[in-house]
């Protein structure tokens, strides 16, 4: 078990007499990723609205600020329970072993446009065994193909786009991967956080956007498996903020209107748990997850011919 | 309410020893529209997988098919029973007003990029009274600029495409539609079915996407509401299959594998209902949902300011 | 006659041992613009290989550079003599009209897309008389629909991307300007030259890019016509650089290495000629030409029937 | 020396009043590549305006046909002298050692957008010596990642599709290979011709496009030498039609109106010299060029620091 300890301050300027919100920065609460407490505070004295998905537990919240100056507060301690597993025991599953709740992690979706990369991926990973070793070898080729580098794509910069330029941001190498995946057959989803553990020479600590695959063990039983093909972060110590089919699901800040914002401060760290354990958190070679899982499909039924 | 029979024959031919398929070509069940009864055969004796959407009803089933023919016959009796509202009674509702299942059908997708579109969206219907109104003004002018023409698209064209090449299928208008609309920050989405009414001249009956956009009632109460940015069909025949954000997420059969496949042969016609009604149904200027309503959101706390 | 002066300043500095640029920043000699005297330093002893288009004669010289600091110093003293002529007797002229060496500027290039116009070209200006007034139409359409914005843009963007997301600056402005014409069967090029007469609002003096339009008069004689659908500049103290079919070709500086740069020190003005004449330029409602005539086409040969 | 025999017959049957044709399907005339004899016959009584690149030597007329029937009959007899070269000699050029109008093929084009290619061709080509044995890697790399399949692009297509889609005919083949030469700052352009040598099972005879890339023997001159990135024909027996800096240059007709037209059909073989020489044409490891040379620059003058 891992406790991290983690906040984020937002700090905008709203410059018409009103301005819309949606926020989405806030710890998932799942089967592997408990909430130990935390804490959210606005500068304005706002009425919000909070939701949580059913499905992926992604949480928002909306606003409506009015003009001036706008602060969100957030912070957390959370616990991780990773689940770990050997790679070589994990597998593909075929489409028809999915549950359906994975199926729309297949198809394309606006930066991941996997239906026109069905040929290259044949080509590049085709030939590989299945299973969790294809998808890192997918992982490691995202990650030697492309270049970091920051303020080389923007909002509309999608996976086509980082195959062709070669170069990127986290969200762009994460874009590359689950369009690759998908192209593969396997579903492939985006996750919002922050990058523990990224090196200080990148610039101070930020969001972060990485990859969860599903792959399934030999019983039939599937999860979400974490990936971080920009390599800039460390997974152990990754909390799940949001997850998506990509970013246009999962931005941190949705905004309605005119605002003056400056660049997000966010904090990570692992903390001492309640038995004063305090991990050193480092790449492992493990599959991890922090989801699932999703048993096997039970309920076949054999239809009788026509 | 209006009793609808319809029917679905597709035929295959696997070529490889099996081959996955996705079905989504089945009527949902939703509180305005009912499946009185139906029944699906498959030529091959295979296990089937079938899912229902928690959220969009949307159901989809998948089977793995041996070499050789296959034949998918599906056919139901169904009941509409349309909600109807006078337009001028709906609303569009701001984000934070929206339920939080809503808020991903504002965000760009595969085929729909509406962060692209915000400039060009607020110079053309920026200026328009908004609610009901302005979504019909967005479809009317999708409808006028769009020239209907078979052939002329393909399974990687887009709304951007669609309108810098202003010609297209069903598919492509209600993408168009979808993207200006959530451009315009209202919730749009995609649905399928089958094309009612068309005139014969376009060819024989076929499947029909068309679009739904969420708005709300004096009371905050909203609804999904039927657009055929097309205008090939009748909306009152509409019986709704699956929804998702586009094309992407609602093919009638998603395949993973080489075969040969025929054109589908659907067919859809109003029955007499149990009261032995037979409506004729034609266009009406009311607004029409099969679908909600969903609450408006009450448990709004305000927050003490930092 | 209108005299003008001009100057460029460009500053590098070569990372590498040696770095080749091709610059094309001199002013054109034309029938219509002649030079009166010019220099040209480079602060480092290079040989120089220049090129002057016999079609456009747009000019250009290529240099290696060695690590370190190149400074490139070009002024010129320009005299043009405009050709001016009332639009209303400008026409277009059929494809089997026109000069062989126009004929490259009605196709597509790299950021003209003109292919994929021809149906919103139709739709938007096809119902217009043809004629000056026509592409007036068209440069005025692209002043009102696009916002001029810095920063908007950069190397990729192309005249799809900016009827799409209407924003841009001067270039884009003539791609979109260029792409629409050729869509329409009217030849289309651009040109580069400085912001004579810009507002310092929009910073300081800069390169410019705008349009030239291919129409005749009523003998058939045809000239390339000023357009700056961006609108502004001053067109009338437009000095010719380059012209091509777009940004690709035209490029004030093309480098094969790296070098940090400068942004480049331009200056323009007009000059008292050597009679003393030192006019004041304003938009005019004149059509402005600074190069051609190019004669109707002569030598038609009757063909048998075969 | 080898003897061309070709013919080309197009049939078209135009819908309105009156329809604009241009067509570029001559042979060329190059100090290696000359016409013997040659016919045109048109079959309406039409004036024809014919124009000839000064640079390219493409060839090119134009007619204002009527309504109805339309056949355009070619016919030539042309002597290729080929200039052969050692690949070994071969090396590529520094821009600044490029002659002038050598130039403008280092550009991005319609689709040749090279500028988006230079961090991919970097990683795949920039390691490898310099010189034909790169340009041949270039030319292998497509011929081997792309597969030859019909009716698969389209008129948008471009050479990112389809380095993204792996799938195209010989114009799609082409624009790959134009793009990665450029983006690695080699000259290349497309030609078109036919595909002599053709298996029959692609098809019958037909038009290709090909490409010709610059380089420079040992003493610096240059010239345009052939490549087939498709594979699907002989270069030996390589008629030169159009040259340009991609499709949109060369299409073998643009047509201006509405018009049905028929598949062309075009013949080409190898024919007796006045000696009776009748050569068996094969691929052959030489480079091979039916045009120049282009001298060395000469003239460089060096100039004084400032």
């Amino acid at each position: 078990m891992v406790r991290m300890a983690l906040s984020t301050q937002l700090e905008y300027k709203v410059l018409d007499a009103s301005c819309d919100f949606i926020f989405s920065m806030q710890a998932a609460a799942t089967g592997r990723q408990t909430i130990v407490e935390e804490s959210l505070s606005i500068s304005q004295p706002l009425a919000v609205n909070s939701y949580t998905d059913p499905q992926t537990q992604s949480r928002g919240f909306s606003v409506r600020a009015l003009q001036g100056a706008l602060s969100i507060q957030y912070s957390a301690i959370v616990d991780l329970m990773h689940f770990e597993a050997d790679p070589a025991s994990l597998n593909e599953l075929a489409p028809t072993a999915m549950p359906g709740h994975v199926l729309p992690y297949l198809y394309p979706s606006r930066y991941c446009q996997s239906d026109r990369l069905i040929a290259f991926t044949g080509q590049q990973f085709g030939g590989l065994p299945t299973g969790y070793s294809r998808v890192q070898a997918i992982r490691n080729w995202v990650f030697n193909s492309v270049r970091f580098q920051g303020n080389t794509s923007n909002s509309n910069t999608s996976a086509i786009d980082t195959l062709i330029e070669r170069v990127g941001v986290c969200r762009d190498f994460a874009h590359l991967m689950i369009a690759l995946c998908r192209a593969a057959n396997i579903p492939a989803r985006m996750v919002s956080g922050m990058d523990y553990g990224a090196d200080p020479a990148l610039g101070p600590p930020d969001f972060h956007a990485y990859v969860e695959v599903f792959l399934a063990d030999a019983a039939g039983d599937g999860r979400w498996y974490l990936f971080d093909p920009s390599g800039t972060a460390i997974p152990m110590g990754f909390v799940r903020f949001c997850t998506g089919r990509d970013a246009a699901d999962i931005a941190f800040a949705t905004i309605f209107g005119s605002v003056i914002a400056a660049q997000p401060v966010v904090h990570i760290e692992v903390v001492a748990d309640s038995n004063g354990n305090l991990p050193v958190l480092q790449h492992v070679s493990h599959a991890l997850s922090t989801d699932g899982p999703y048993r096997k499909l039970a309920g076949r039924a054999a239809l009788t011919a026509a």
